[in-house]
C-alpha cells in the first residue's frame, strides 16, 4: 500500500523537457471578482465596469489579468513548487487572452532548465508555464525558475542547461486582446486625465496610499488561488511562527495601489521580471511606486505600450531600491517589471 | 511633468453649482451579494432568495440597498472625501430603483453648499449625489455634507449657501419599487410574524444579538465598495496607529442586527438623516437597537412604510442615546433615521 | 405589545411530530462557491471546475456539498439550537441532490425523539431537517439531536421517544447523482492516481497539511451560512471572552484538507455521524487525518463508494482519538463518518 500523500518533486525528480500537468482545473467568475475586489484596493476601470470595457471595444469586463496569472500560478505549486527553498524569478510572461466570468483555467508546464547547485544539496528548476482556458486556447504563459531541495543528496547531477532569457520582452511580443480600442476611452470615468503620452521614460511616480495587511486576508488570498504551500498557513511550518504572505499577494496590492498616478495603465500585457526581495508579514504596511522603464506603440488604435518598474516597500522613502552595495534595501517587497496598455 | 497621484480637493475648490462625474464605474452582481451575506448577519429574506423576493412581486432578489448605497459613497470619496475632516450628515436620502445582479452603477455629484468655518481653516460642503444604472436611471440619490480642510488657508472665502434639508422625507417622496406587492407575503419565511400593524410610534427594539468586529472584516467591506479613505487602511494615517472603520460598515451591521424584531422591514426606501456618533475600532462589539418614528401608509398593494431610528452601540444599556447634556454618549456609534418598506 | 425578537424554543416548547419550517430562503451561487474556495482549501476537481464536472456526467460543477449542508444547518439555528447547551451528535444524512448556482434552497424539520434529563433543566430533541430547493426537490436530509434548556423547569417532562438510528447508512441508501459516469474520469487533473481500489479498509491516511485558523475567516463563514448562534460572533457571549468556532467551519476545514491522500472521494453521499469532540478557537492550527471504515460498489458506471473516518486535530500526532478511558483526546475536535463517492 503505497503512501497516499502528494510529498511533491525534489530537485533530481525533474527532467529537461518534461511536460507536466497540473491539476485541478477552476472555473471562475463573478465570486472571484467581487473577491478580488475586496482583497486589494483595485479600482482600474477596465476589470470593475462591463460598460466601460464596452467603450473599450471588449465584450464585457474581463477579469483581472493578475487573478489569471495566480490561478495559473496557484496550479503549479504542488508540480514545482512544493520543496522549493526560493522563489527566483520571472521572465517571458504574455498575456494571451482575456479570461471571462465562466472560463475554466487549467495550467501545464515544461521543464526548460536544470542547473545543480555546487552545495550539491538543491538545484535551480526553470519551468515554462501555459495557462489555458475551457478551449484550450492559451491565455497566459511565463517562464518562472526556483530552488529546488534534493530528496536524495547523493542523486547524479544533471547536465547544467540554463536557457536564454532575454531581459524584456519587445513590444511586437505582446499580445493585445482582440477588439481593444482606446480612441474613445472615457479619461473621467477612468479616475485620471493622464494618457501615454503625458509619462516619460525614468519618470518616478509615488503612489502614496498605504495598506496595513492582516493575515485572515492573504490567506483567504492565496486559498482562492489554490496555492497550498503550507508556509503561508501554518504557523508550525516556519521556526519563528510566522506565516510566510504569498508574493502573488504582495504584486496584486502593489499594482492596485498603482492606480493612484497610473490608473490608465489599464492591461497588464506583459512580465519581463520580478524578484520578491524580501518576506512580507502580516501587520506590514505596503506602499508602491513605479518608474516609467520604456514607451512603445502599438498598432491597435488609440493603445500605447507602457513598461513599468513597480516596487513594493514595507516602509523607508519612495524611490529607493537597492543599498550602495547594490542589494534590494531591507524594506522593499518587490521589484517588478511589466507592460502595460494604455490610452494614448 | 505635473504630479500624477490625486491629492483631493481642498474646500477652496469647490463652487456652488460645481457638477463632478465621479470616477471607475462598477458592475455588481452574485459575488458582491454573496461577500455582503459573509460580512454582515444580513437575513432579511427579500434579498437573500430569488423565490421570496418574486412571491413579492420583484423579477428576482435585487441586491441590498446598502450596497447600492455603499457602492455609490465610495464613488465620491476621492472627489468629496479626500480631505475631509469629518462626515457631518446625510439627509434626503431615496432609493429609486432596485440594483440587479449584472447592474453598472457610477455616481455624480453637484455642490449644493458651501460655508467657510469661522477658524478659516475649513469648511463644509453639501452635495447632492445620484447613484445611476448602464441605463443612466438612478438607483439613489442623497444629500450628504463634509467637513473639509482648505489647502490654502488665504483663499477667499465663497459666500455663504447652506440648502434647505427637511428633517425627513414626507412617505410620498419615497418611491416604492414598481410590482412590490406584499398581499401574499409569507411571515413564516421571512422569519417573523410581526407586520406593520403591529408596530406603533414610540415602540423601542432592543435588537439583542452582538458582533465583535475585526480589521480584517471591515477592511475587505470598505475595499469592497472602492472607498480608498486612508484611514481605514494604513495603521500609519493616525496618531494612535489604529484603523477607524468606515461608518457605513457600522450602518450595514446594525441594519443586519436589526433582523431580530425587524424581520419585515424589508426594504429601505429612504434615508432622513444619519450621525456618526464615535469612531468604532476592531475589537468593539456592535449592538443595535430601534426606535419607531412614524408609520404611513402607501399606494401599493400590502405595503406599509415605517419610520426608524438604528442605534449601533459599543457596550451600554439598550435605549440610552444622549447624556444629560445632551451629547451623544460615548457608546453610541450611530444614530440613523430611515424608511422601510413592510408588510401590513 | 409583544417583544419582538426571537428568544429561541426552550425544551417544552417540542413536541414529537411538530413541523417546524424555517425561515429565510437562499439563493446561492458563484459568489458562494468563490468564498467557499477562499476560506477553505478546498480543491476537489468536481466542485472547481465545469469542464471536469462535465467529463463526470452532469451539466455543470454543483456547489459543494457542505455548502448545502451548511446552509441548511444554518436555517434551523434560530428554531432548534438558540437555547442548545450542546450540539450532541448527526445520524442519516443524505445528499440527495446536488444544489446548482442559482438554485433557492430553504429547510424543515420534524422533531422525531425527546427525552427529559434526569437533571431536570435539559432535555434532548431530534430532529430530522429536510433542505429543498425551489422545485420542492429534497437536496439533503439528515438527523441532528441537541441539548436544550428548559425554560421554565417546573413544565411537565414530555413522553421520552428515542429514535432507532443505524450506525451507519448501507450503500443501497446512498442518492447517486442522475448522470454520474466517472468511466472518463481524468485522474492527472483530478490531482491523485488512486482510484477506489487503492483503498483498503482500515487504511489510514494522514493529510500533512495545517491551517492555523482566524477570527474574522469563521465568521465570515458562519455568516455565510446564516448562522446565527450568538457564541461565534460575540465576545461577550461566553465567559472566558472566547469565540466558538463554528463546528461545520472544522468539517469544511478537515474535507479540505483531507484532498491530499483523498482528492478522488469526490462527492459526499452520505453522513452516518459525526461528534465535534472538543471546541476549536481562533489560533488553532487544525491537521486531519482519515479512516478507511468500509468500501462498496454502486450500479453508477466508475463509481465506488467509500466510509471513511475523517478526524480533525488541533494538535497530537495523527491517528490518536481516545484516550485510555475511551474519551476523545483534548486535541481531537472532530470525528466525522461519511461516505463518498469514489473512481474505481
Amino acid at each position: 500500500m503505497m503512501s497516499k500523500t502528494n510529498k511533491g518533486r525534489f530537485f533530481e525528480d525533474y527532467r529537461l523537457g518534461d511536460k507536466l500537468q497540473h491539476a485541478v482545473p477552476r472555473t471562475v467568475g463573478a465570486g472571484e471578482r467581487a473577491l478580488y475586489h475586496a482583497l486589494y484596493p483595485a479600482r482600474h476601470a477596465l476589470y470593475s465596469s462591463d460598460s466601460f470595457a464596452q467603450s473599450c471595444g471588449l465584450s464585457a469586463s474581463p477579469l483581472d489579468d493578475l487573478i489569471a496569472f495566480h490561478i495559473v500560478f496557484g496550479k503549479t505549486v504542488p508540480d514545482v513548487s512544493l520543496n522549493a527553498v526560493a522563489n527566483l524569478g520571472y521572465a517571458q510572461g504574455r498575456w494571451l487572452s482575456p479570461v471571462w466570468p465562466g472560463d475554466t483555467l487549467r495550467a501545464e508546464s515544461e521543464v526548460i532548465g536544470l542547473k545543480q547547485n555546487s552545495n550539491g544539496k538543491t538545484g535551480v528548476v526553470w519551468v515554462r508555464t501555459t495557462g489555458l482556458n475551457q478551449h484550450d486556447t492559451p491565455v497566459l504563459d511565463y517562464v518562472r525558475w526556483v530552488m529546488v531541495r534534493k530528496g536524495d543528496v547523493d542523486a547524479p547531477a544533471p547536465e547544467t542547461t540554463v536557457p536564454d532569457l532575454p531581459a524584456a520582452l519587445t513590444v511586437d511580443q505582446l499580445q493585445i486582446p482582440q477588439g481593444l480600442d482606446f480612441t474613445n476611452y472615457d479619461f473621467t470615468l477612468a479616475g485620471e486625465m493622464h494618457r501615454w503620452d503625458d509619462y516619460e521614460v525614468g519618470e518616478k511616480i509615488d503612489h502614496v496610499d498605504g495598506v496595513t495587511v492582516e493575515e485572515a486576508e492573504h490567506m483567504m488570498a492565496t486559498r482562492l488561488w489554490q496555492n497550498t504551500a503550507k508556509v503561508h498557513f501554518d504557523t508550525s511550518a516556519r521556526p519563528d511562527g510566522t506565516r510566510l504572505i504569498y508574493g502573488g499577494h504582495v504584486i496584486s496590492m502593489a499594482r492596485a495601489l498603482s492606480f493612484n498616478g497610473l490608473a490608465n495603465a489599464q492591461m497588464i500585457a506583459g512580465l519581463n521580471g520580478g524578484a520578491h526581495a524580501n518576506p512580507c508579514l502580516a501587520g506590514d504596511t505596503i506602499r508602491a511606486w513605479s518608474e516609467v522603464l520604456d514607451k512603445a506603440e502599438t498598432a491597435a488604435p488609440g493603445v500605447g505600450a507602457i513598461r513599468l518598474r513597480l516596487v513594493a516597500t514595507k516602509g523607508g522613502a519612495p524611490f529607493e531600491l537597492r543599498d550602495d552595495a547594490g542589494k534590494y534595501r531591507p524594506e522593499v517587497l518587490l521589484d517588478l517589471d511589466y507592460w502595460a496598455l494604455m490610452p494614448r
